[in-house]
């Protein structure tokens, strides 16, 4: 017998792995950090022991979800401004409230509520883009939650920094500050094509390589951007961004609403990244990104939920609802999107988007162990048929269970273990009350 | 002082009413089934005491949300099928499953489970085709639940009855048996015009005009089933209903996602009522109905799940977070569908499709008191800047805490207490044991 940490006992587990492998009653063995034997239960409990043994039995057992684009700590900003007209939204809202309000502690507590939120339904990774990142660097560290952050840019000021060079400079020491971190990854991120000036992005793809970072950009996200970005560059937005060479395997691309096939076989080509967020596109009446065409084109695509402002949750299981259904309606054929199709999105697809494929998004040794456990007993998950069908279309974030990061429990049975969740809605309470008496909403 | 049988006490009161009174910290005497008194707490504690005080402080207390469209004994097949061709997924699984499994145990059993799950996110009212609905009736009274149910009726025998004339025969039974029961409301369900002949739909109508009671049809649920209709009846669908005398405001038609203009004006003009399942429509491929359009020309609109074979649950949260988003993006207008309009479409119109205006959909001295409590103090409910953005963008299902239904409570502290929810689980998965052996899936 093999002393190891921690055992998951009983449940059907989920590989995520390509050959979509499902063990009907498994086991997984967790040391350290990471996963190191997965197989039939039997097996497992016959050739390892833990002082800790979480039962599984009934349930569902499968990797942590990858939500692939967040703005996390606009949290604070969750249904401030809604149903409105989108230049209305920003100009007079959003962009207002941010320049106002957003500071270290708006970021840290908004970014800290929302990892409370991500765990409680079942995302154990996400890839966010916001202002003050060591902050939700920090929040991350203290919930256990891994993530890729990265710093805004763009060519105006932020409430973090004066000039574009000053957030480059930021975000420099993040990736150093961070650089040998188990569970905070930093990236580089110019905010989009129509907010950064052609030196700043030439700037943010330097820094990048020097440290072998992603890069991650908003791009394309409706058709007033696309038009507009024609009449600015002369040319279609994927062409400048291949002839000023930021076009590898290493761009991580968000929306992608308004990609046509030929942007779509470029982005294959260099191997180029997507994250699909099928809510906020739908909220903000953006339209409906070619998702089928960009899987049947080569392209690797995750997903997300996009900033609370503009969903207004982040819950990856309600996504993954959406993401199958809407693509189905938009082209009406109910063979489109499939459930494991979203789901490998939203899994391995997702890992491979943030270059965290030998990490996660797969039950595998050697991968670092970000678990979930859903129950399944339920009346409204009874009876389960599929289980891809019933993770996408049944399941509700409420349902996960048991949350590993890291090989580290940071739920059980629905209780957070590593944040003071009371506090955190304290705070975010007080942030928000201050909000609302600075816009009079 | 007066006394009552129960006091709500606290929490922001969304009355529905059509000013969208909105009580901040309120109180509502319930007497018997009623409402009898709401108004700011202080004002409703000094004039009412009584042995039951639920104390809502904190949370969002409104009426009982109204699924306009189920069949709800389909929970049995809940993802037995998806991401199929509609055909296919008819032909080859729901309709021989049908066949072979649907009798009196299945439709009880089926409809107790669905009654919890709708219970327990905030559902008070459903109105539901399928077939041996006198099961559907006794679990609904099981689960102290208010619904409109009628039976499927189609030319081909069905697994309740032989021939139409036996299906509108045990209808009539049910109209009688169910006359006077403070729960149960029947009406006359001819399942479609595809599927019903021009003598069927007139013996229904005369059947529901007899007994004043609604009628309800699928209408205009894709695209070939309008182009069908088309051939099939020599005019469109809308205009033979007026020329067979179908056309009144007992009319409640579900899905028309393929209405026109002209459709649209005469269901106005004759107060003819929609229920709307935007995620049936989008797993099913079916198309966008053109809601605002038919809300804009004055039709009543309510909004429903459809069966959990098509969507795959019957969360009402969900719909009306689903309803929202798909118009916008579909018309790439962030202003189509807002959260106020939705919510009417899920209380106070949804009441008015079902000729239950009367009773239910707002919270009203001398309405039934159907109410539920929602508890907002949760990580992804926090902060909170608007009550109807928040309650169709953010909250669940699973965050409703407490529901009374016509004055007894059926849940608290999310404790559903009128189902024994074990046995109706267990019952469910050996009916889809049986489903399985005998579907080979």
């Amino acid at each position: 017998m093999i002393e190891v940490d921690t055992l998951i006992s009983g449940g059907r587990i989920l590989l995520m792995d390509k050959e979509m492998t499902i063990i009907p009653d498994g086991g997984i063995a967790v040391q350290g950090r990471d996963i190191v034997a997965v197989g039939d239960r039997v097996d497992i409990e016959n050739r390892y022991r833990a002082a800790e043994v979480i039962d599984a039995a009934g349930g569902i057992v499968m990797p942590g979800l990858i939500n692939g684009h967040t703005h996390v700590a606009m949290t604070c900003f969750r249904g401030m401004a809604d149903d409105l007209p989108l230049m209305e939204w920003l100009n007079d809202y959003i962009f207002p409230a941010e320049a106002k309000n957003v500071n270290t502690d708006l970021a840290y507590w908004g970014s800290l509520l929302a990892c409370a939120e991500m765990i409680r339904s079942g995302t154990t990774t996400f890839c966010d883009m916001y202002i003050f990142e060591d902050e939700t660097a920090k929040a991350a560290r203290q919930a256990g939650m891994r993530c890729l952050l990265g710093e805004v840019l763009f060519d105006f000021p932020s409430p973090n920094f004066k000039t574009p060079a000053d957030g480059l400079a930021y975000t420099k020491n993040l990736l150093e500050k961070w650089a040998d971190d188990d569970l905070v990854s930093i990236f580089v991120e110019p905010h989009a094509l129509y907010t950064c000036s052609t030196p700043l992005l030439l700037d943010a793809k330097a820094l990048a390589d020097r440290y072998n970072a992603p890069l991650g950009i908003h791009l394309l996200e409706n058709r007033s951007e696309r038009a507009q970005l024609q009449t600015k560059l002369g040319q279609g937005a994927v062409p400048f961004l291949r002839e000023i060479g930021l076009l590898n395997e290493r761009l991580i691309a968000f929306h992608c609403v308004c990609m046509d096939d030929s942007d779509i076989k470029m982005f294959a080509d260099h191997g180029c990244k997507v994250i699909h967020n099928p809510e906020s596109n739908m909220k903000l009446a953006s339209g409906v990104a070619p998702v089928p065409e960009m899987i049947a084109g080569g392209v690797c695509v995750g997903l997300g939920t996009d900033g609370c402002a503009s969903n207004n949750n982040l819950d990856m299981f309600q996504e993954m609802d959406t993401a199958a259904k809407l693509h189905k309606v938009h082209r009406l054929d109910p063979v489109a999107m499939d459930a494991r199709t979203v789901l490998e999105a939203a899994t391995r697809e997702g890992a491979r988007a943030l270059g965290m494929e030998h990490l996660v998004g797969q039950i595998k040794p050697g991968h670092r162990a970000d678990i979930i456990i859903i129950d399944i007993h339920k009346p409204h998950l009874t009876p389960m048929y599929h289980e891809y069908s019933h993770l996408v279309y049944a399941v509700a974030g409420a349902d996960v269970d048991t949350v590993l990061i890291n090989g580290r429990v940071v739920m059980r049975n629905r209780r957070v273990l590593t944040i003071d969740e009371n506090q955190a809605m304290q705070r975010v309470q007080e942030i928000s009350a201050r909000i609302k008496a600075g816009m009079r909403i």
